[in-house]
């Protein structure tokens, strides 16, 4: 029997492990729920253990005050690549319960879809990896070496995997990293991700006056800081929708022509966009498709904005300060450091001297990653999807961070492959998440064609 | 004995009406004071009629819901005019009462200055015009007719007082009106108003996308509707600090070459306005003084601003709207509705079409006023003035609304004399109010020669 034909076999009882994985409520932010987490964990590390992963391990995180984290390999395969694999088995939070029509932990199937809170995110594809290498193990056909770490505090932001991932260097070594929290573009449409935008956020308060001023009595006198602040925002974009921090583009990746017709493969419309985000029209940096400047080009956005009296009704106020919070998402080859470096220029460049300004990062910012395309680990991954999907993946940029990815790449200095099988429109961390269960299985067949093509290559 | 005489050898008797009069807790928002300001009203009714007022009178208003108002006057000079004199006897809240040195109801005297909530909101005031009619009546020396109206609800922005004016036009019927809740510009420099500023107050919302977006997923695909609000808030000034809304300046009131000379008269050096502000420079429309911008110029000011995400630290979300709070101050001749056609017009022309945007007005507005300067009663208000403080009054122009000077100049449709003895750091509304003793003396002088030189001129 191959390790597909077992996959195949074994469906019924999959579906039995993965509700049962579903139904344990492991919320890594809530501290009520800590040993459900640990329980989640026990689950993860019994299962591994089962199919006859070895050196399963439960390792605490955080001298023990953060969530678990499971270990564990087989390195059987002498010679051949070794392939760590990356997922997360804790969830979010419920709530608001009341917009659930079926009880988060009570896994429930509705036609082909499976509602539970971690059905998309991501428990049903660390289950898949996990029966595509129960499948690999179980008809002797598993031809690399494996090493799995599952984390119980992803929701949570990750706090302490770089540190273990710096801790255990060596006995995470491997060739190649696969992270399969992801995403697919559309049901029929397998993606792989190469790409990922990076982060850098700021805090811009513009002082004015000592204190709040009465509008009647030196409206006229000073430069209203909200004033000010507005034009400096309004300065940082240029008619063409372009940024003009100082040198802002000096280190942007440019796209590759191939690139751009893979990314124009993306299965969604104008009028798609349009419709999920209800504005009149879409806008954005001319000469550039939406699927390009959500994922391939930097953008400058400001996040929020205080300024002065905002209550109901009318207050004549001169306000002493305005605060906005701006962030950049960042492409390849720029820096945070250097674009607060361009934003202090451009703000002592353009901010008169009526007023005083400060500048301050906010939140954890992050450079964007791009991952190699070309690998024989990526390869890999595309011909799995293409002979499951019977059609070739489509490469995707993100335009968001996806911290642990970075973690993967900087901390273990390998290739990543992203491939997950999620949805869009999943319902990740909403109400009435859900998982699309004919991808369920095809991640299943997907990760051991994987496990197969990286042996084979 | 003359009248003046009479007012100076009256002085100690004064003083004590004046302590009595500043100990009442008229504090008309409050409910528990109720009591408080109707007895505020029966004190001054008394007095009114000790001194020989006639037809004194504890009027209602808004069908008894409202504070009382008094009523008084005095008819018996055949042919001469008719003054209306207005003041308030309802004073503000008192808190934080712990920053006050000495308790706000109990008058004390330090040096020569008088403590207590109302001495200069205007008690002090009220008080001495009482005192100039008692002097001329009991020295037989009143020769014109007076009507005086003493309101309790000014503090709360007088909201029966034009309802009041028009219910009793007939009554009021009068040739001048003097409202004595006005300030000098120094204590040796006393001042006539002669123009208040006018306010129209909006609030304007942009609006993008239908709910708060992830910028990871959507920055780069919309118009940021804080960006689009940011710049059309940047395009309503030009560089010369000039307002661009269409057409806004058409109305605008030009100074006369002696108006510029007269305002160049307020005692305020640029380094004091930096010093009361507490900015690092002026600012404002180039071509005129800050005295000119502050009074005579109009501004568009923004008195807030809030959008998107402004609590601590990084949340990357790109809002679904923006708002502005936008108060415009208004000079002679503008009108409010006009402004709001005007930016209606600027918002038409320069919103891009990829938000909406939604503009409504807030508060009560008001065009500003201009008083005849060169009115008998103006000039009999001037020549008292310079006979008992040896200096010419400055003309001035106020940046600010003083609705009750609306109310007087639009219901009654009289010239109105705005002359008050008040300081601008007396500490209205604050604690440890205070009033200057020696103005108020002179004050009552003032009062005295006022009514004298309307007889006479």
């Amino acid at each position: 029997m191959t390790a597909l034909e077992y996959a195949k076999i074994e469906r019924e009882q999959s579906l039995n492990e993965l509700k049962e994985f579903l139904s344990l409520p492991t919320i890594s932010t809530l501290s009520e729920h800590r040993a459900d987490v640990q329980r989640g964990a026990e689950w993860v590390a019994d299962n591994l253990r089962a199919m006859g992963m070895e050196h399963v391990e439960i390792m605490p995180t955080a001298e023990g005050r953060g969530q678990p984290l499971v270990y564990a390999d087989w390195l059987h395969a002498d010679g051949a690549p070794t392939v760590l694999v990356y997922g997360h088995f804790d969830v979010q939070p419920v709530d608001p319960l009341h917009e659930w029509l079926t009880p988060p932990f009570e896994p429930t199937i509705i036609g082909e879809t499976i509602y539970a809170r971690g059905a998309s995110d991501m428990k049903s594809q660390t289950h898949a990896f996990m029966k595509a290498l129960e499948a690999l193990l179980k008809t002797d056909s598993l031809r690399v070496n494996v090493k799995v770490i599952a984390e119980g505090e992803e929701e949570i932001g990750s706090p302490n995997l770089a540190p273990f991932l710096r801790a255990h260097k060596e006995k995470l070594k491997c060739d190649v990293a696969l992270n399969a929290d992801s995403q697919m573009v559309a049901r029929e449409l397998p993606s792989i991700v190469y790409g990922l935008r990076g982060l850098a956020y700021f805090e811009l308060t513009v002082y004015g006056a000592a204190q709040d001023l009465h509008s009647g009595l030196f409206g006229g006198a000073i430069h209203n800081p909200v004033q000010v602040l507005c034009e400096l925002i309004a300065g940082m974009h240029d008619a063409a929708g372009r940024i003009t921090l100082p040198n802002f583009y000096e280190d942007v990746r440019v796209l590759t022509a191939e690139e751009r017709v893979e990314l124009a493969r993306y299965p969604r419309t104008e009028q798609q966009w349009v419709d999920m985000t209800g504005v009149r029209e879409l806008y954005g940096e001319k000469g550039f498709s939406t699927v390009e400047r959500t994922g391939a080009r930097p953008t400058l956005e400001v996040n929020g904005f205080l300024a002065g009296f905002t209550g109901e009704g009318a207050k004549t106020v001169l306000p002493a300060k305005a605060m906005a919070k701006i962030s950049t998402r960042l492409v390849p080859y720029q820096r945070p450091e250097k674009v607060h470096a361009q934003l202090s220029a451009y703000l002592e460049q353009h901010a008169p001297s009526t007023v005083r300004w400060e500048l301050q990062t906010r939140g954890g910012s992050n450079e964007a990653v791009l991952l190699n395309r070309a690998s024989r680990y990526v390869n890999a991954a595309a011909d799995a999807l293409q002979e499951t999907f019977g059609v070739a993946p489509v490469f995707q940029l993100l335009g968001w961070s996806v911290p642990v990815t970075n973690m993967l790449n900087d901390e273990l200095g390998v290739d990543v492959v992203v491939m997950g099988f999620g949805l869009p429109d999943d319902g990740m961390h909403g109400p009435n998440e859900h998982f699309y269960l004919p991808n369920y299985y095809r991640g299943v067949e997907s990760y051991v064609r994987f496990f197969q093509n990286v042996a084979k290559e």
